[in-house]
């Protein structure tokens, strides 16, 4: 399915004042609370108006339709998923903590929007926007920026080899992630203890990948 | 779907003399061209004797149903499989070498299985019976001892750390498999290139997991 906002995006934010800031994520964090709850199609500006018991013109004030909103509250979640992301960084851990620290991290922030991101997908909305899309694309690319910066700094220091940073960071993310594919096909709707063995095995993986086997 | 075979696995083989054994190879050889062709369903046993020129009964003489015609043809492949990873461990390769030829082994070995397993699968008998999975985690099995085999030596060579053996080469294969069931999840039918750029990560994944990225 297509699904294209009339505005471009970020643009609404230019003119708002502290106050307005605050309705606004006000706004994300009730439609996030709803569109977890009943999907896209099902909800409604009004329903999400009401939950703020404010009208639904102050509301579209923000948001002129229901495209525009949710492509702003995958903008807010890919925005904070970065901020946890060089939060992590600024930690100056060891390279192993980081990468562990990483799956940890992931757990949690994506454990927040599980539903969300099921009704999404119910809905067909995961890969339909090139906006979303671009959101998405953004986050992964500040997130590889972010790792690769760190890895070539462990260069100049001489505690890791001349590695290409970039693939490398790709191929340990893309390992993480293909871990978390095959347990979508092989248990859809995983338990905790099978969720527990993805994270054990993308640490493990990484880790390896850090301090490999071989004594050199 | 269940699919049992009457008779316990491998005790056809016994009473046969070289030339039944030769018979019984080209009886799986045909089989296998059936079933990749149009499936377990749509061939009957009549048609391989047909094949081979031999009458039906000669047939049963060796595989007294389908079902068992079927496992022996699982079997005939994990036996094969096994065969060739020894050959590759024979050759004395490096750690490097090893793991990125087990990638290019696995290939060529499974290419020539392509069509039978896409057959196997749409007719629901990939995971069906019980002497099937057996037999895929028997050859599994081998595959890890010998590998992890290879990495008792190295540790007693001292060119590699004192890991656990087991759950490291499970972690390097596990990893391939995520690979490829991720290529399952994101395109079913692959293109040659995206083939081609699922085995290059394969091998570039258990190449960094060899060799880390610390200078220690």
């Amino acid at each position: 399915m297509t699904f294209k906002s009339k505005k471009s995006v970020g643009q609404k934010v230019k003119k708002l004042n502290v106050k307005g800031a605050v309705k606004q994520e006000q706004i994300l964090e009730a439609a996030i609370r709803r569109l977890s709850h009943f999907g896209v199609h099902k909800t409604t500006l009004t329903e999400i108006a009401d939950d703020l018991s404010i009208s639904k013109q102050a509301l579209m004030y923000y948001y002129h339709d229901k495209a525009s909103l949710v492509t702003s509250v995958l903008e807010k979640i890919a925005g904070d998923y970065i901020v946890e992301v060089k939060k992590l960084m600024a930690k100056n851990l060891s390279l192993n903590h980081l990468f562990t620290g990483l799956v940890d991290m992931r757990h949690s922030f994506f454990g927040r929007y599980h539903m969300l991101f099921i009704q999404m997908k119910t809905d067909g909305f995961t890969r339909s926007s090139s906006e979303i899309e671009a959101t998405r694309k953004q986050a992964e690319q500040a997130e590889r920026i972010a790792l690769a910066e760190r890895l070539k700094s462990e260069i100049t220091q001489g505690t890791i080899r001349e590695i290409d940073t970039d693939t490398t960071v790709q191929l340990m993310l893309d390992t993480m992630a293909a871990f978390a594919y095959s347990m979508q096909f092989t248990c859809p709707i995983p338990t905790e203890d099978q969720l527990q063995q993805l994270f054990d095995r993308q640490k493990n993986a990484v880790l390896l990948m850090i301090n490999g086997i071989t004594t050199k």
